[in-house]
């Protein structure tokens, strides 16, 4: 039982899974404060005017972090300047260039140390069930090896968690009608561009949790 | 048996351990990268000289990686311009002012997934036997559920370890003895000032260590 717990981290992107998780966490827990990291990538500041939005809305502290590190030395087509992101669906092999060599990784444990210095207990982040075939940093083995690792490594024993771990990204967006998550503060495309592009992987992705939840998306029009 | 190995990346701040632990690697490898992190504390700086100067007598491919969001987010007393270094035995209850929470965590896994990047399989650090009483992240059992992690969150299975987890830091003089390690050019003191203070806990620390080795430091006349 989560009874007494002091405060909790968020680790949030602005897309729409952990913009459903934020909403999440304050519901459950009250004590929550978000997490942004800026690694580069050609959507980070699409995504962060939208966690900035939604932070302000929830009225959430809210703490963006720079990570130039990743840009400057790691490869993926994902990031500023590199390969172009590839179209096509999601589970396809090509969308593995989009890989960043175990981001979630870093960004829990930054936020792990992070949590540690100021007292908070709990760090959450938004893997979900379809992450896993492409990304092995997403995947519940990992987060259970991690989640050990840092309870001995902290003096207050943080503990990591994905909530939405066993859930479809329909899933996801079903619980965000639940909590009234505006889906137009949320970011998906890959491009980071103007408008969603409809044709890479995240876009195929977004369109699929919709239908499948039956839900309208005011950015797929 | 590490036969055929790709690639090693050393975490390599310019102390005395790292040092040791970079010459260690180079003859027990060959194929190695020197990753120096800068994350803010009073002593960074000293020892970025010392790395930079290793790694160039060694020719050694040698990178630095700022980690600004540290100095910027966390508290700790080894940060600059947070509180004074205390003075006195390395393993006294003062010192844990100067942890920085999951500092090694946060390396290990920035180390990790620059390893993934280029196709190297393994990343080394330089925790010993003498850190564990303060710092968490650098006990047996972290290192043990953060490997398993890592092992889970990359393609290549990247693996990481701390050769030097079960020596005291006097062993480590020896192994350097052995190696030819230039003491002159590694950096203790955690006040980063002209010359080492001589009483804060790493001084404490490396003195203990030379005197229990045998061997004589240039730095501590």
């Amino acid at each position: 039982m989560d009874v007494g717990i002091m405060g909790v981290v968020v680790i949030y992107s602005g897309g729409l899974d952990s913009t459903v998780l934020l909403h999440h966490a304050l519901q459950m827990y009250g004590n929550v404060e978000a997490l942004t990291f800026n690694y580069g990538s050609k959507h980070n500041i699409k995504e962060i005017n939208m966690a900035m939005w939604n932070t302000q809305k929830l009225q959430i502290s809210h703490r963006i972090v720079r990570l130039d590190f990743i840009k400057e030395n790691f490869k993926s087509d994902l990031l500023q300047g590199q390969g172009e992101i590839p179209e096509g669906h999601y589970a396809a092999e090509n969308m593995k260039k989009t890989v960043v060599p175990l981001r979630n990784g870093i960004m829990l444990m930054i936020a792990s140390g992070y949590a540690e210095s100021i007292g908070a207990e709990k760090v959450l982040i938004a893997s979900h069930a379809g992450d896993h075939f492409i990304y092995p940093d997403c995947r519940p083995e990992f987060n259970r090896a991690l989640n050990l690792a840092i309870e001995y490594g902290t003096n207050n024993k943080v503990s990591i968690a994905a909530p939405f771990n066993k859930m479809m990204k329909w899933d996801i967006v079903k619980r965000g009608e639940e909590l009234g998550v505006d889906w137009s503060k949320t970011w998906s495309c890959y491009k980071g561009e103007g408008i969603h592009c409809g044709k890479c992987g995240t876009c195929n992705e977004r369109i699929e949790a919709f239908q499948k939840a039956g839900v309208d998306d005011p950015l797929m029009k």
